[in-house]
């Protein structure tokens, strides 16, 4: 074992080649056995072993800058920057941090971002008028993003010492998607050679290596470029999944694991049973498909949130389009759809949406074309680690005008917007998937919802209002439920049902019999929809308190824990109440 | 005269090309007399008048559809589809709107948006299994845009008629950044022969017309197109200000012109002693610039907004960059040259930066990297068309963590913040500048602004609290001075200074003497500065009222109309005050 005693870059240099190669088959090794045992991303990082070895073999990071793209794929390197043991035990998260080595620059989730600020990096060491390579990885799949555009564009004008390494895998988390496939396509099939040449045609110069998960051939690439005077992009060849079958098999399921099975490659829980909002609102979409043709689907690079595995995406056919990592058009090409007439339904995690502010506002809410977003994975049941936390999507959708954002409390009113959204002719529309896990209310729900910001009473009571929205309402419940029990107090519960706005008609029917309003939301107090609330609340005698979380970013929270630490426990609230109504 | 005759597209396809070019003289006319009194966009719309009388001659609109770019270059389009006279007289915007007209397809200012839109356009067409042109016309300033890439990049998977005319005047509003713009130089100098071509990398197919501006020779590219079953881009040269001496020669300031004498070009009003902020920030800038070899200053492709002439960027060197229409990229740069620890200043407008919500998220905040952000014509005071309006950037900017969004409300405090915004290195700093004219406060302002969410007691009063936000103070101070000349109440005015974040210790001090907390905000007011306050107070006595505008969409407003429109009056808030106090 050689990656036992490789506690920096260092130690990776004394090392003669065909130990460098024992040593890719070692970290391969450990990271089979880390993400099948705690699940995580697979595929990427199989891939990318040699790369990683070879650049840390030749560069001489820190000083070298070393920059990862999303970073889901810098395992390797935090194994071979001593983080070995903590990645090993899922100490660290599979994200690059500065706060956690000196070897990583930025924390990085949201993929297309490591051009630019490479960029940047470039730029700021030439005014300092120091001299170190500055070295980006960036996989295929990134380059569909708007934002990576950008940056590669702008490497020509300052044009100093700059490595693009471009890992191309000829996958994104599903397949590529994008005009600029079929250029790597003919680059890889010419040897790097073809005249038409997208990075050539942004003003780069270019060099391609096929044998990207030869680490040999790598460092060779690697040394002939190093110290550079000019940015170049080094388009190597990889594997996704290389050096583990099942993940080479099914590039698609290995991108991202659960933990499963090292010999066979199943997951460890059979999930087939397990019911999701996912799978169900991808079955009613194909569905919704096969009646009506003028209705399409829409995904940036993220089909299975939906359910749309390859053989549901065959049986879409042309009403089904995945547009790459390329949110800004998402938006906007919806818009486009919707303006034609026809009834675009765009599935999106909230996290990424955030690219897309500035489409919502000018391309879709200010045109009032009536496209349907679903926005999955939002609010304190998404995404854990910090750089795909979804706190902000009701800051971000909410407050533009035009979009009725909807939160829906349970399966059954789920539906019933969704039903109604895909239908609805007026306005955009866009709705919060719950994240809570599967409920059912036995109740009446609506099935129009063009009178928008009406509240749901859901249970009339007396003293104190309890807002609930979407995935919070069953936390609601629990707070009326504690308030109840521990001190007689039978609360009103409301389900607000729209993020957009209040309903000022219930909010003066209260000041009768009601002294407080309590709200409860899954995202950022600030500017979110509790203020609206207090906003609206200010010059009544009513008093309005917000819970939802304080404005940072958390890092691998325990949802529990987060809750606690921000004050939204049934037992703290309840007892809150008890202190606010005295 | 022919254009007297022409009311619709119609009309056009009557006469002969010899007619259709004193048409084009006509239509040129008709804008330079129309821009030279009310000022607009001179260069851009000059350029495209033969490509616009083409388009209509060949095409069928508003049955074929044809979209404009920013659609600042609307308006021979405008003149030609039964607006001639509203044109004139000045009646309708500057950009295109389906309000105004069948031949408009959506409202666009933001530029780089038109190749995603008319994408969902033409899939839309082909599900409804319909058959006309898509037609989309974009400038080749917009291509540095990541969204217009994206656009671009998903044409060739769904394949069918969309016909891309790129109008190559080889200027954005200032002169192009990126290294696509030596590719379609490429493209020119070979005839649109070279292998090596930017649309062709993104598999789309491609021809070049270098006669932009004879409108025979563009009547038979567009002839050889129409009806194309497959995407391709026309790449057309032109002349920015065509058939104008005075915008020929000076480009970048006839991009947009106050009214100016037709025979000189000179500007009818003399602005050279007219104090703005721009110009004393550049002046600050390029001062700060000579003495600090690692700061660099920042803008996408509106150097003019900081008075960074072509002179003056002379002068900065490598200090300034401007990376084109590039606002994602502008926020990432910065994060990474701030990284890697030199000072960068990126001056922006606010409009614009709505791109860049992710960025500021993820590759800014997160990161807690120290740019410093110059925010330019936000809210009521900046710029006055829709497409063009700034009033979210508060809800945009204010709610993300780490960062710190002042608003400065005098020229004195400005500047003070400046420096220290410039200097300071453990946050992000954005700026709101000043939009309300520059003020003077005889009055000492902090140095220091690194204890945040402090406010500023501008004067103490009793019973009604006013926070005056940014270029509101001085309204707010109107407000106090109406409410003690009407109802004897000398009000405290507080300026909240940060608008991430409220100041508990003073809020909590007013309750001793105050009833009531009024804020004043120049944005919108859900999800923006004033529910903070509300938020805060939610369950306290003491009572709040925001004022700020509603979430809507308006055009061509006028600001004291807007204001009254909203309640925002001295006299109506006064009133308001007194009924509250009762």
């Amino acid at each position: 074992m050689y990656i036992e005693k490789i506690n920096s870059p260092e130690d990776l240099k004394k090392l003669s080649i065909d130990q460098l190669k024992v040593v890719c088959e070692e970290i391969r090794t450990i990271i089979l056995n880390k993400v099948s045992k705690y699940g995580g991303h697979v595929g990427p990082d199989l891939g990318v072993v040699e790369v990683t070895v070879a650049m840390h073999y030749v560069f001489n990071s820190p000083v070298d800058q070393i920059v990862y793209d999303v970073s889901h794929q810098s395992f390797a390197h935090k194994i071979l920057t001593g983080r070995r043991d903590a990645f090993i035990n899922n100490e660290v998260s599979e994200y690059t941090n500065p706060k956690e080595s000196p070897h990583d620059f930025f924390i990085v989730g949201h993929t297309s971002t490591s051009m630019s600020m490479c960029c940047g990096l470039m730029k700021g060491r030439d005014l300092k008028k120091d001299k170190y390579n500055v070295v980006g990885l960036i996989g295929d799949g990134a380059l569909s993003g708007g934002e990576a555009f950008e940056g590669l564009d702008n490497f020509a004008q300052i044009g100093t010492n700059m490595i693009i390494v471009v890992n191309d895998n000829q996958w994104a988390i599903a397949e590529n998607h994008g005009g600029i496939y079929k250029n790597l396509k003919d680059l890889r099939d010419s040897d790097g050679k073809c005249e038409c040449n997208y990075f050539k045609a942004l003003d780069l110069d270019y060099m391609y290596q096929p044998e990207g998960n030869d680490v040999g051939a790598l460092i060779k690439t690697f040394q002939s470029v190093k110290d550079i005077d000019h940015p170049i992009v080094v388009h190597i060849k990889t594997l996704k999944g290389m050096g583990y079958e099942p993940a080479i098999k099914d590039e698609e399921d290995f991108h991202y694991s659960m933990p499963f099975d090292l010999k066979t490659g199943k997951p460890l829980k059979d999930l087939s049973d397990y019911q999701n909002y996912g799978d169900m609102t991808g079955k009613f979409l194909m569905n919704k498909l096969k009646y009506n043709p003028e209705m399409i689907v829409i995904s940036s690079a993220t089909p299975q949130v939906i359910g749309f595995t390859p053989e549901v995406r065959k049986e879409a056919g042309s009403q089904f389009i995945d547009v790459g990592i390329a949110e800004e058009h998402g938006v906007a090409f919806s818009s486009g759809l919707a303006k034609s007439g026809v009834k675009p339904v765009y599935a999106v995690y909230g996290t990424f949406l955030q690219r897309s502010f500035d489409q919502l506002s000018e391309d879709l809410c200010m045109q009032d074309n009536p496209a349907t977003l679903l926005v999955f994975l939002t609010g304190i049941y998404g995404i854990p680690d910090q750089s795909h936390q979804c706190f902000f999507d009701i800051i971000e959708i909410s407050n533009i005008p035009n979009m009725i954002y909807l939160a829906p409390v349970c399966m059954e009113e789920y539906f019933a917007m969704l039903e109604w959204g895909t239908n609805y002719k007026e306005h955009p529309v866009a709705i919060r998937v719950p994240t809570n896990g599967v409920h059912s209310i036995d109740m009446e729900f609506e099935k129009d919802y063009s009178q928008i910001n009406k509240f749901k009473i859901m249970r009339k009571g007396e003293k104190v209002a309890i807002i609930a929205v979407g995935s919070f309402y069953q936390f609601g419940e629990t707070v009326a439920k504690q308030l109840e029990d521990k001190y007689g107090i039978k609360a009103t519960i409301i389900n607000p049902r729209y993020l957009t706005g209040v309903d000022a008609e219930a909010l003066d029917a209260l000041k009768k019999d009601h002294q407080l309003v309590i709200t409860l939301e899954d995202g950022i107090t600030e500017g979110g929809y509790g203020e609206k609330i207090a906003g609206y609340l200010g010059t009544s005698a009513l008093k309005v308190k917000n819970y939802g979380f304080r404005k940072e970013f958390v890092d691998r929270y325990n949802a529990a824990d987060l809750m606690k630490a921000n004050g939204i426990t049934d037992v703290q609230i309840a007892d809150d109440i008890m202190n606010l109504l005295k």
